[in-house]
């Protein structure tokens, strides 16, 4: 059996151990929290931490394969295992990309890729130069997740909520919607695209709301989706699973907002509307076998549970009851002990062939199910 | 969280631990062998024999429900946790009757169940005095599993290979074609059937060799049978999930065979052919929340992947690339290093609105995939 690491143990690797179960593997988790989410369903678990270069280095030594459920980890000691033998998807060199915001923008448009205008910004005093630019979006180059490290500035007066860090400063853009498409590209190149998925946030916290895939877009902002987010895996030059994130303007231009190299709550709602999961493509890329089958069984929707406001504490699932007499909805709670206000907590999927159906049945779980503590 | 416990750690624990990480529940497994295919996708994992009576009364102390995959478990030690309050499902004594072959046919006669005629004998005497019964199958009452415990008895010159054991000889029935129902039952009693399955067996074996569902059945079939395996579950009255094997006979009738109180082999298909997956229903129960969705998503195959003849050692798959480049096809390997001649060794699940699909792919993967050693 291949030896496989995932750095990282929240959901996405405790979904990514939910699948591996189906395949000949032995797997390995690091994360410095003993009770995370993916802790008890990996084979070993080593307690460290991810952004140690000793820590990864003597975590992944060893191991057949490596991979990532979140972006900020040691990619120094990756460098080196990846020297060293260990198939480390995604590549260091990719994700040294991805995880540095102002290297991201960049790597666009060095390789013609459409996306927002931007200025990199290197300190506070560099934005306020840059007035005339507003409104845009400011983001730190380096550790913002999940809606942290990302500001909006629409006017000079907002010049002082800015970072006074490297960051990007990216053009506002009239959006009409925003969307994500999901790829997977084998070890051999081969590339293996989901369909794209229209998502909503929530504007307060910056956060998916709900998602439903496939995504209600014409045919020609499809294609020019399609191409755009395999533009940018090949370009990456990884195997892997990657994220990109699109918006679409009002004028129907396709511009990439961002990419992940890893699954991602985009993908979600796969596990049970497309025949290959985002969890069960990954395992595909690393064990190195053929890629799986993008196509969806029936419509989705995800709901993302987040943590209520005004709660931190023990969780306790209000409305779970209801959720699980729906039809065709299926509840995934991420094994969190502790909830605090927009943390995510679990995620709900429903599936059918009609839209209004799935819109329905989000709207009802968004206002039904609620993440308190006791 | 609750505290839920599994005797045994095989594949159905496997797969059920699969399906509890959707859940807030923390998990506990027994099983004597450290490498088992559940053993490291529980929280706690307790090396033990699940025949003992001490060591399942004291896994079982503190846990809030107790369940099993297989039923060749301490039922004492069961009956003492039910006593102290801890839930047991399937219950002692519904266990009790269908862990013993002869109580379980004589539970199906005193509860007026189709089932084939049988007489009760102790020892090889007895079946010898019974040749004019014959054609029959002699079933032990005890220890029987996976087609072990089981002979069928064509004339009076094979009654030399029956069991001097108290055992069940039934009347061989001139069988059409054998279904299978899964069942829940809630701790309220409420119930949940799935659509019947076709059941296609290896005559040399006697193991499950590929299932199509639902069942091809007429109408007149589908309601007796239906029928039938809700009066099972009621008068077994006990909560958890039960398979009723079913043999459908030349004139039609409608004949139980057995019943196992369990996640089940011919549920298998549910994980991706119904909304709430078999695993996923068992927690619904385990955990008292509301039944699930029984509702095919799309007509399923599953082709049961057993061990080579002549192989014996390290498990290597053999044909599994060419697998996993069918389109609609869901590969479940159960983990087992060591392989040998007719040992479960994985399912593969087909989903198809066409049965030709189905019974195409099936024969298909019956001989492409095969487990050999190396």
């Amino acid at each position: 059996m291949k030896k496989a690491g995932i750095l990282g143990g929240g959901q996405l690797g405790r979904m990514l151990l939910q699948s591996a179960a189906n395949y000949p593997v032995e797997t390995f988790v690091m994360e410095n929290d003993l009770n995370c989410p993916a802790a008890h369903l990996c084979h070993h678990f080593t307690k460290g931490d991810i952004t140690s270069f000793d820590d990864v280095y003597n975590f992944g030594k060893g191991l057949d394969v490596l991979t990532i459920e979140i972006e900020s980890v040691n990619e120094d000691a990756l460098e080196k295992l990846e020297a060293e033998g260990v198939k480390i998807y995604p590549k260091p060199a990719a994700l040294r990309i991805i995880k540095n915001k102002i290297l991201q923008k960049q790597f666009y448009k060095t390789n013609e890729v459409p996306t927002s205008d931007f200025i990199i910004t290197q300190n506070a005093a560099e934005l306020g130069a840059n007035a005339s630019f507003l409104p845009a979006v400011h983001k730190l180059a380096t550790g913002g997740y999940d809606g942290r490290g990302v500001q909006v500035i629409k006017k000079a007066e907002d010049v002082a909520l800015g970072f006074n860090a490297p960051s990007v400063l990216e053009k506002m853009v009239h959006i009409k919607k925003e969307i994500a498409i999901m790829i997977a590209v084998s070890p051999k190149g081969e590339t293996a695209i989901y369909p794209p998925v229209d998502m909503v946030f929530d504007p307060k916290l910056n956060l998916l709301c709900y998602q439903i895939s496939p995504a209600d877009i014409p045919e020609k902002v499809f294609w020019k989706a399609e191409a755009i987010a395999l533009r940018v895996v090949k370009e990456l030059k990884s195997p892997g699973i990657f994220a990109v994130e699109l918006f679409v303007d009002i004028d129907d231009n396709v511009l990439v907002n961002e990419t992940a190299p890893r699954v991602h709550n985009s993908g979600h709602h796969t596990i049970e509307g497309n025949y290959s999961s985002q969890f069960d493509m990954l395992w595909r890329v690393l064990l190195d076998y053929p890629l799986g089958n993008t196509d969806p069984i029936l419509p989705a929707a995800i709901v993302n549970l987040l943590g209520s406001e005004g709660f931190n504490g023990p969780a306790l699932y209000e409305g779970l009851n209801e959720i699980l007499t729906m039809d065709n909805v299926f509840v995934h709670l991420y094994g969190k002990t502790h909830t605090k206000p927009g943390r995510k907590m679990g995620h709900i999927t429903i599936l059918s062939s009609e839209k209004q159906e799935l819109l329905h049945k989000a709207n009802q779980i968004l206002h039904t199910l609620l993440v308190k503590s006791g």
